[in-house]
């Protein structure tokens, strides 16, 4: 099956958001300080990349065949207009199918009976590229159930103190990691990789 | 003033101990999976690092003058009997002196009268070398009096879920960090150097 990883911006001390959906500003800001133009999809969105952190990006979407994502993440998002900024299948994991969707238009999955079955989709429509899954809740499910091959994490030099954790609501602890298989510095940003060391 | 860092091994997800106390073996495992003996004031105290953690190590324990730790590390560790592995002076922040404390054959100095006063009691003592912090509440009191200059965190590849923070009970954030100032990477530890930027 595809290699399944997660990735996210995380502050130093491990939030992917900070208190009351805080801290964008600071987790994001490597997606505006450098001078590498990166386009997505949508022609109001275009990164402003360093040229190390380009690559790594690039390394990403080139990679990525699908992409699983929850419920809260598309409803902020209200399903990215139905074409996600990397280009790429999206399955949205949720309890029930939003109105309105699926749309014929858009590159967007629902599934509602579990992380399996979200990533199996996912690692359908992948093919032989990589499925990305959100931070968060989904994270910490699909490393519950060992679907989990990768943790990609751009760590931030901000402190957050509170907020939602990367691995949010994770029970079996301690997971062990290896690596940093590796490094990237970027600016206000350092590009970290992970494999998930199951027992 | 003696600039002052706060330096602790953490996890992924931000954590200096997990649950109850836990995931030690986790988080200071590099001190002992290396072939460089280091030996320490306490003869049954040695540590084996990899050439890259051993020189890291060597780097803080030649710079560091003094340290200044809480009453919980205190009474954890019995006052290290007297004499810090590092060899080197400690102000203890308490509440209250403990009993049969100060004594005469040890290096560690009792401050009752808050952080900025253990912190200029730890200057003193350093002459012209660096102060160190505890991880955890020190920390935080330290970042928050504006006392901090740099966080070096051992970046270690376990998520632990819960436990104390780096930054324990942190109230003014987002805090704003520059770096990492320098990366050293050893085996199942990243050693990350940052500087705080207060604005």
């Amino acid at each position: 099956m595809a290699k399944v990883y997660t990735g996210a911006s995380m502050s130093l001390d491990g939030y992917i958001s900070g208190p009351g959906n805080s801290g964008f500003d600071q987790l994001f800001k490597w997606y505006g300080n450098g001078d590498v133009e990166v386009a997505t999809t949508h022609s109001d969105l275009t990164f402003r990349l360093t040229p190390q952190s380009a690559e790594h990006w690039r390394g990403i979407v080139d990679g990525t065949g699908a992409l699983v994502v929850g419920r809260r993440l598309f409803d902020i998002t209200d399903g990215w207009g139905g074409t996600h900024p990397m280009d790429v299948p999206v399955v949205v994991l949720t309890h029930k199918v939003p109105d309105g969707w699926p749309r014929k238009d858009s590159a967007l999955t629902f599934v509602t009976d579990g992380i399996e079955s979200a990533v199996a989709k996912a690692a359908e429509l992948a093919g032989d590229k990589t499925v990305g899954v959100n931070g968060g809740t989904i994270a910490s499910q699909c490393l519950e159930a060992r679907l989990l091959d990768e943790v990609w994490i751009d760590l931030v030099p901000v402190l957050l103190g509170d907020g939602t954790p990367f691995f949010d609501g994770l029970e079996n602890v301690p997971v062990e990691l290896e690596g940093p298989v590796s490094v990237v510095e970027g600016r206000d940003v350092t590009h970290l990789r992970y494999r998930v060391r199951y027992p």
